[in-house]
């Protein structure tokens, strides 16, 4: 057989191999499915052989690359982001090293209502093209699959031209985007005095535009006291439903709200932050199906102490890793600085890390059947680093250990060296 | 007059002009003199003009840098490095993860002692080629000049060995070094038992081998209860400031040890970690002048509370921040995440991180007569970041945001963009 490309002679070809299982929970968490002196090989997009080096041969593809030495991954899934936005909030950022807390910031006005008004200022050129840079470097760390939340327009007209926008992404970016649609990311100031009107809008406005239009495969609601109550995500939530979206919430961030429980009781196929979930909470959660998505970027970035994933590993939950990248509370792409983050701070161990951010995050996207493992039939989202097993890539941290980027089977990134 | 290079239209001149000043203290250390639109102009490695775009001329350079919309500092200073070793150290990582502590970790034989196994047994011309990479790293981050420690050979031979690697590595590489000897990182197990021959060792033969043939500029010592005692501290830095070398101590990390006092009363360059250090041992090094290194990277890489920075401050302390790079309590050299880190974490301003890492890190090394800030007369090492304000390299966490570095005049790095 001729492959179109052959990664080959890999020190450790780590596979996450889940022979078909949706997601991976407790100890399958830890088991990565590593091949020493690995190769995978990739026909028509896909992936056709994974095996052992031995068995293929340099001449059996039209183009090799000898990973001798290096560690291939399956593509990295960021899970949750929110990137397509206006404005920087960095003087909010000396505010809150000032001693103001995030919620005192956004009681004041600020917040995601300082990005709101950016945004919808904003001219739709402006937000792909800064939206495409965040792309490239979302990419540039691993993440061959990225979900970008709606969220900063919080009008009709504004959430529709943010959902048109990341549809434009996807249109000049070799990125693979999940949309969703998050108008119920807070109230808007204009709102604040009649906020079931805002639900109104969302329900009966915005949804119907959404979906007929295809613009998203699943809603988002942020349900917290600052925010949307139980009873409001619940209306927009099951609405979404109805017209076919997937569901995710942003539960229990800053206080224990009931939003974890809410995921549970509509099926969401992820419940996002989880900070402070109750072990009930977590329980529903499980037997519901939904993945955990922790956000450490976020902790560090608010200086909160971080989520405790072995809560939600011991529970049974399958956990997610992904970096929230947005103006307010974590402003960075780097999703292996997010995998060094879960091992020194949330006690996740780096296989499980690994596993947060390839299966159970594609499984939080809908995804695990065709990406986040390294298995023959699946789409050949491939990452090659530059450390001689996975543990250097989190271990040496803060410093991008790539070597080469695979997306659908196209090289679209190799590191060139002068003296090669 | 005719400039070599000349980097004009800055958005943001960061210079951390200090008049003369070796450190900055208190509210200065917030000052950074930042002249918008600002200009810098070098002629045979020297900075020969700083000032305003208005009054340069691009026809007045050989070569220009247009900074429009960029961001310019001086080059950053990383003052506490343990970068030249062999091995790595994952294994402890996931040792670590899975709940044994540091000290658990050095006490059943691992930590250093791992290291210097495998250092002493490396050749020096690998220990040269593993340090250049980090060289590059470091330099990569913004870091133009780095101190280097020995301490992973802890006899004789191997001491003189990493100092000359070290040696070697200033006669290889752009980014200029510091080299300090640390013959006292930890007492090796083979003296265990008779700790004391360790010191004499260390004084009476090591000592005069380093001075006698200038392989260091410093002595440092590791105090500490699982390394050593004040007495022996003492004996070990007084005899190497009778030979004429700086002084620098890692002081206070694990426990309050009187690191700290000892290195007032020794007149230290530097006292280093601090983590524990009382509020009589800052007064005393207040008063001696000493830089307090703090080193983030360390708690994050150990899931250890950050050293409380505004404490620091607050005394009137000069503060420096560093990567303390090494395999065992932080594998990383990306000074950039330390400021991130300084900022989201130790609750320090972004302006008082940048004088940590600019001028209050030079005179850590003691060269902040040459190198440090931005002011007619010191040598050009200075860097280009991609970002409209300096706040925003801080903000953007765990992204490299260098666009250019120049060292002693020379463009050592840029980013080129194929559209440009």
């Amino acid at each position: 057989m001729t492959f179109d490309l052959l990664i080959t002679n890999a020190a450790q070809l780590v596979t996450v191999a889940s022979g078909g299982a949706r997601v991976k929970t407790g100890a399958d968490m830890r088991e990565l499915g590593v091949i020493e002196d690995g190769a995978v090989g990739v026909k028509d997009g896909r992936i056709a052989f994974v095996g052992s080096a031995d068995e293929v041969d340099f001449e059996d593809a039209e183009r090799t690359i000898n990973a001798i030495g290096k560690t291939v991954l399956p593509g990295f899934v960021d899970a949750h982001t929110h990137l397509v936005f206006a404005g920087a909030r960095e003087n909010e950022f000396a505010r809150r090293i000032a001693g103001a807390t995030y919620a005192e910031i956004a009681a004041a006005g600020g917040g995601i209502a300082t990005t709101v008004r950016a945004t919808r200022e904003a001219r739709p050129v402006d937000l792909v093209e800064s939206a495409l840079h965040r792309l490239d470097s979302c990419l540039g760390f691993g993440a061959t699959t990225v979900e970008i939340k709606s969220g900063y327009g919080l009008d009709l007209e504004s959430e529709i031209m943010l959902l048109e926008v990341i549809r434009e992404l996807q249109a000049l970016h070799v990125v693979e985007i999940a949309p969703t649609f998050l108008g119920a990311h807070t109230i808007p100031p204009e709102y604040r005095e009649r906020r079931t009107e805002y639900v109104d809008l969302v329900v009966d406005r915005m949804l119907p535009e959404v979906t007929s239009r295809a613009l998203a495969e699943s809603c988002d609601v942020f349900v917290e006291k600052t925010a949307f109550t139980i009873d409001e995500g619940r209306r927009i939530l099951a609405a979404a439903k109805a017209r076919g979206l997937a569901v995710r919430i942003h539960a229990d961030q800053i206080t224990a709200n009931g939003g974890a429980e809410l995921a549970a009781e509509l099926g969401a196929l992820s419940a996002d932050h989880l900070d402070h979930a109750s072990d009930a909470a977590l329980a529903l959660l499980r037997a519901s199906g939904a993945v955990a998505v922790l956000l450490p970027g976020v902790s560090l970035f608010l200086g909160e102490p971080m989520p405790d994933a072995r809560r939600f590993i011991d529970a049974g939950l399958p956990v997610a890793v992904a970096t929230d990248m947005n103006p307010g509370s974590c402003m960075s792409e780097n999703l292996q600085l997010m995998m060094s983050l879960a091992a020194m701070q949330m006690r996740m161990t780096m296989e499980e890390t690994i596993t947060a951010v390839t299966l159970n995050a594609a499984a939080a996207l809908g995804r695990s059947d065709r990406i986040g493992s390294i298995e023959t039939g699946k789409q050949a989202d491939l990452l090659v680093f530059d450390t001689p097993n996975y543990a250097r890539i989190l271990y040496h941290f803060g410093v991008n250990h790539l070597n080469a980027i695979v997306k659908k089977g196209a090289v679209v990134f190799e590191k060139h060296y002068a003296n090669a």
